[in-house]
């Protein structure tokens, strides 16, 4: 049977344009007229050491708007929404330059990622609002069972 | 005598948060809410090769917010406004992990900028418009009369 989607619903991964120039590329992240902007609060980025997982966190009202410019990231995604078609399912998905794509996080599905190069995994997140701890929740990575690959 | 601002005027530096983490480091770019805000457009990522000098380019209706999270990067402002308090004034300014900060640039004002790292010089600018050919200016490196340093 043909799978319309493979991914949890609302999350969505878009190529992304990188553009070689002889003195240093230009990597695209993400233009307003793009559909996966919901409207900007915060740009910031997050460094994740090689095989450490910063994880599980849910939002409630930030969309994640997620590049890896620099080393390679690996994102699990659980939808933990009741009613959501994709209940309970879960999303492995690698960025990195050679991936080099973004992935927007909808509302109310849990993220977890890890570090999967030894030198810098970097993450630029642009977010649809500023950072406000009453919007998130968290769990330790113990809390949500997922069979992470040898690393 | 005591000079308020030793920046060509509407050029504004200003110091980032970085957030020791175990697992990884966060660093601010830019919210919403802050001063250097001033409409959001696009979101990209330049490199530039160690030596390599990107430059000069004028924008007449962007505004740029640069912030450098990897290697160092040397930005040089050159302010060509007739009737500017700083005109025909220019400002070095190096950015990099150890000098984290970020440089929202004003219309009207020529900028250059090298890469001071021999390994990856990567600029992340946060524009208040999309990519437009029309409202920019270019000249070669060659065209505005600046000593840069010997790396």
């Amino acid at each position: 049977m043909l799978k319309i989607s493979e991914y949890i619903k609302g999350l969505v991964l878009t190529p992304l344009k990188k553009i070689d120039q002889p003195k240093g590329d230009i990597y695209h992240a993400l233009k307003k007229k793009d559909d996966g902007f919901s409207g900007f609060g915060e740009v910031y980025f997050s460094s994740v050491h090689y095989r450490k997982i910063k994880g599980w966190k849910l939002h409630k009202k930030m969309i994640l708007n997620l590049v890896v410019p620099v080393g390679e990231i690996e994102f699990v995604v659980f939808d933990a929404r009741e009613g959501s078609a994709t209940f309970n399912q879960f999303n492995t998905i690698r960025l990195s330059q050679k991936n080099y794509k973004r992935l927007t996080v909808p509302n109310g599905v849990w993220v977890a990622f890890r570090g999967r190069d030894e030198g810098l995994n970097l993450l630029l997140n642009i977010a649809s609002i500023e950072h406000d701890p009453n919007e998130s929740e968290v769990l330790d990575v113990s809390e949500i069972t997922y069979e992470w690959s040898k690393l």
